[in-house]
């Protein structure tokens, strides 16, 4: 290998990376620096072409699967599976410009700085954005990597509907991403990820580095209640059967046992809709989403026990109809002791604080775990806010993670 | 007077009634017998039109005042005040056919009954349909006859606005509904209304007729509340600012509070919004209304006091700022006992079970109620329910109000 200076001492470009950052925040930009780009709209593809453009420019080979996931290969010295990085470049509608983008650009940032100093690697690299990391207008969320890595049905996911009444494979034609690969074809040889926390933790403690233990287990379920309307001056309070107060009931007991167990248990209820939602007339329907989270498969089916009790409870207690549909359940997912051990170590050699910390958000890695070594990198987030357009990461925080990423790629690399 | 019969013998044709209500409820109409006519929508105009056309066949004079209230008079042999009847032709998006309706239509079936037997009166007898009673689209509700009877300001309420951003003067422009006359310039004799119970009371007590002694006091208010949008994995349940829990712990109070305080007093939680309502996001933004009913003025204040209190506890605890705006507050209006009684008195001169009974729901009738002696006439409700495609009440029972309608206008009017 023809090397000027040694791999160790090798460093990304932050200008560069944050120039990206900045481009590709401008498709779906919304005020206050936000981005609205979900996925499968006209702006994903249009991000997309974009990246796919980089991709080309920085010599990978590109493909894209049946899901529509892409992957940019650098070849190898040896043929071998690629170490991958990558992340997601779907947002929420009310979403930052760091979540999941970093991730993506920071391996194409990689894959550039290896270009400049002209450094091959013995393995292959990989650098991924998978389709529907967030599950906001589809779901389930992490769809991509999870049909990629073989968790979730190609076909099934191909009928999901949107929010939006449209077909995700329609919609993968429509933006010209139903591409011809595989879908379950690309097995990596190991997986890193590189993502903001989305978390108070880091900046809280003043440290710059999360080594990520693993992800939280996930379990969304939709409840729609059937009530009955009626007028709400003339049905004295025994009689109702009000879908709003069942509702507003659910969520109120969500927050109460997720506080009562404590740890990390955590439980949102996001979305609430109710039928005819008019101010004099006892709601008929309501709608309503409860996301509940925690680190531990024990505790978070205790939780989901608990809330299925008192929703059959009201129910009756109400005389109501209540229908639920699991939308997402993801057991909690351990990463490979010795990536996060690398990741630590590379993160204190090159002079950064760093704790070892699980994920509270879902994240594609968790679909690559069963499969090839994995683990992932975080960068602090201010006031630990995201999904809001006031998502930040200063440039000094995104040039200590994408170091930390391009040594962990290197030392498996070569 | 050339009379055939004495006039205590005259009855309405029940056919004719139920044929104009079912014609009246072809406009707006939705599936399962209901209808959709929001106030001063193109279905609130057509069904307008079709009255005014009926109104003008019966030989009435009609005026259109600048609130778009509709009055059509049939001249007495003197020229005093009118003996008035009427109610509204709006509904909520899912209502029925008879709340109201039955009101206006009633009214026209006395006056053809009253020229099918060649009948003049001494004093005018007035039929009047009122803009937006419902208050679904424009808030406050009863808004045509508050403004008539002079307890509501025209130039502010002609600026109101829909819920679909719409400006309520040009509302009744588009519909041709922006009349000449004066708003305020009509008084009446004494005004009667006939009206479904859109209540349990009479049904469950097998009674016949409702003789109304007042109407509830009425309080809406409208909460928005601004937390803060964050990832619902990443953040601990005690770092929140979680304006959907906050809303339905509003809900839930404000059921606790109803319950509590028993009697008559009602709550309910009509309308729920969140922002960006996404299942992964804590909702940064919610507004929801609050309905509020009792027929005790000071218990209703109380019961606005505790949600005060309750409201301004909740949002220091969770962090989030709460701004409120009063849609409606009428205090408890209490109809003429004169009028109350021979209401009562005609009933059972005519064979039919009558019993005392509060009106739960706001009506026209309490805007008539300080200027003139005012009361109002139940007919039961299957099942009470109202403000719902389900609404129904037998032709038998729309009969027996409408006659004693008549017989109470004849009594005011000879």
């Amino acid at each position: 290998m023809p090397e000027a200076i040694p791999v160790s001492s090798l460093r990304i470009n932050i200008e560069r990376l944050c120039r990206r950052i900045a481009q590709l925040a401008e498709i779906g930009a919304i005020e206050g620096d936000g981005v609205c780009r979900l996925a499968l709209t006209e702006e994903d593809g249009a991000a997309r072409n974009l990246v796919c453009e980089w991709m080309r420019e920085l010599g990978l080979r590109v493909s894209v699967d049946r899901i529509g996931n892409v992957v940019g290969i650098r070849d190898g010295l040896e043929g071998d599976a690629p170490v991958t990085t990558g992340s997601h470049i779907d947002t929420v509608a009310t979403g930052g410009r760091y979540d999941g983008n970093l991730g993506v650009l920071a391996g194409l940032e990689i894959v550039a700085s290896l270009n400049d100093a002209d450094v091959a690697t013995r393995r292959p690299l990989a650098v991924g954005f998978f389709t529907n990391e967030e599950g906001a207008r589809f779901a389930p969320d992490m769809m991509g990597s999870g049909v990629q890595q073989g968790a979730l049905n190609l076909d099934e996911m191909l009928a999901t509907k949107s929010i939006d009444g449209k077909v995700l494979g329609e919609e993968l034609q429509r933006i010209g991403y139903a591409g011809t690969a595989e879908a379950d074809g690309f097995r990596a040889h190991c997986f890193i990820e590189l993502h903001i926390e989305q978390g108070p933790v880091l900046e809280q403690e003043s440290i710059s580095i999360g080594a990520v233990t693993g992800v939280q287990g996930i379990s969304w379920t939709e409840y729609r209640i059937d009530g009955t309307s009626n007028h709400a001056g003339t049905t004295p309070m025994h009689l109702r059967h009000d879908a709003g107060y069942v509702a507003a009931a659910i969520a109120v007991e969500a927050r109460r046992i997720a506080i009562d167990m404590g740890g990390s248990q955590v439980a949102t209820v996001g979305v609430t809709e109710l039928v005819p939602n008019l101010v004099n007339v006892i709601a008929r329907q309501a709608s309503m989403t409860l996301d509940l989270r925690n680190m531990n498969e024990t505790l978070l089916q205790n939780a989901e026990q608990r809330m299925a009790q008192f929703v059959e409870e009201i129910a009756a207690r109400e005389g109501v109809q209540i229908s639920q549909r699991k939308l997402v359940r993801f057991e909690p997912v351990a990463f490979d002791d010795a990536m996060v051990a690398l990741i630590e170590k590379t993160a204190i050699a090159l002079g950064f604080s760093c704790k070892r910390m699980p994920s509270g958000a879902g994240h594609d890695a968790q679909m690559f775990a069963p499969n090839c070594p994995t683990a992932m990198i975080f960068v602090p987030s201010k006031n630990g806010i995201s999904h809001n357009v006031a998502e930040y990461t200063a440039p000094a925080e995104l040039e200590a993670g994408a170091n930390i990423l391009l040594q962990v790629m290197l030392n498996k690399a070569i």
